[in-house]
């Protein structure tokens, strides 16, 4: 990767720091910085050492970085252009690897400066874990990575943190914020919002009796509930589309019990089935399962 | 186990089939019996030699049993029963492994002669897999089995029942009908339902993107839907309630969402997080996640 010599990364939980050993297994010859605001992350961080050098100080992290990487919760993205916009140096590509791409996008327009260029990334990785100690080298190895541009996106960067994701084992993928923000709503902030609501509505005394099947439908309800609350705070209105989709789905099937209507119930759940199937066979075949 | 001398399986699938392979493994010199109505079923059960013979009429293939388990999806119960009452012999147990059981507690009681003993039984255990050909003989090792009594349940039966469940590697616990049917409406039924809704709400080509909290949590909406159906058919008001109070937490998050109240949003993702949290423990102090 000839453009990057040195990268930064803002934010040294799970996702920044498993950049941060990725970079120095896949990319040699590239430096890598980090930032925490924790003290007692960036002692982990060093004792780890997921990054080269560990910054107490956020602007002196980003000084000379051919590329940024802000891995904190999305809401923080805003106060943190802010801060590293006076830093970065011209030509700087600031990435971020947030849930969410608009609300990153328009606070990225507003704030980074004209000679800075901003591209939004989503690796879709990670675990219900979170901190540092739980960061892998392989965490974007065979994972899919969304790119998100606009019109006036610069496309050399774009070309830059296409490959730099690709480098790391990411099959890359590039949509517009609005696409992304419609598609992830569906696909991953209704089902943690619905596996947080099942256990909700479960009796804790009762939920002792699950089997398989509900610690897995509900195992997403285990993140971390800040980082969540960011990603479901960014992305209201489609959220909010894709719960009354649900709901009506639920209520679906709910009238076909209710009515004793046992061919639409089966007709209801052999859809699921199939769709599903079709589902698991096309990743069986991009190997995105294994 | 010396009250069993012969076990007959009626309705050789996933289950059936995986109790004639258990009961061969852990209690020797018990000889097994099994009925399926479908030819190719019987063809592969005795390729597979999941059962010592494979009968191809039920009422031959309960002769003599000591007792007869009930594999096959739960609508058929009450035409079962009837089919072999008369060629039960007298003190034979009759159980099932179907997932409700209010239903099969009434159709024991109107269609089985009073000289036979019927007690209920859930191994909660299986997988999104159906058919003979998925068998295995550790099906219920480390399995949770809950059998339910009601006032007239012969004691020794149950108690033999118990014996046999805990022989093939089960944990047994006891309950009514009832309580049974009210905690696996919420901890089976509805997330059941609820995945199947969620890949029913879900665009097809917008799937593709969904990661691995979409394939945990839509996991359960891959088992087969004719049983499945047979289960919300025959638990519907604790489902109907189950669904309403999902319904509502659904609701309280979106609001909490569309007004803002990042707070809010929080706090719900984080009870969620730590009810889960607890359960997790608990499930893995008991091996039971193992």
């Amino acid at each position: 990767m000839q453009h990057l010599r040195k990268i930064t990364v803002v934010g040294l939980g799970l996702l920044g720091g498993s950049v941060g050993l990725a970079v120095s297994q896949m990319l040699s010859g590239v430096k890598t910085a980090g930032f925490s605001h924790r003290p007692s992350t960036r002692s982990k961080a060093r004792r780890l050492k997921v990054v080269d050098e560990v910054f107490d100080d956020i602007k002196a992290s980003v000084k000379d970085a051919d590329l940024v990487i802000l891995a904190t919760p999305i809401c923080n993205f805003e106060d943190t252009f802010r801060q590293i916009a006076d830093a970065l140096k011209p030509g700087c590509i600031v990435t971020d690897v947030g849930s969410t791409k608009l609300m990153p996008h328009h606070w990225a327009a507003k704030c980074l400066p004209k000679n800075v260029h901003y591209v939004g990334s989503h690796p879709i990785t990670g675990s219900e874990q979170r901190g540092v100690e739980f960061c892998r080298d392989d965490l974007f190895y065979k994972a899919l990575c969304i790119l998100t541009s606009v019109k006036n996106t610069d496309k050399r960067s774009l070309r830059i943190v296409n490959q730099f994701w690709s480098a790391l084992g990411c099959f890359v993928k590039v949509m517009s914020p609005a696409q992304h923000d419609r598609i992830f709503a569906d696909v991953s902030h209704v089902p943690h919002i619905t596996a947080a609501a099942l256990v909700n509505a479960s009796d804790t005394e009762e939920m002792k009796f699950a089997g398989k099947g509900f610690m897995d439908s509900s195992r997403i309800a285990s993140g971390p509930a800040n980082i969540w609350a960011d990603v479901l705070m960014t992305n209201k209105d489609n959220i909010s589309r894709g719960i009354d989709r649900l709901t009506a789905q639920l209520t679906k099937i709910k009238k076909a019990i209710r009515s004793g209507n046992r061919k639409k119930i089966e007709k209801l759940l052999d859809a699921a089935r199939e769709k599903r199937s079709t589902l698991v066979k096309y990743k069986m075949n991009r190997k995105e399962l294994i």
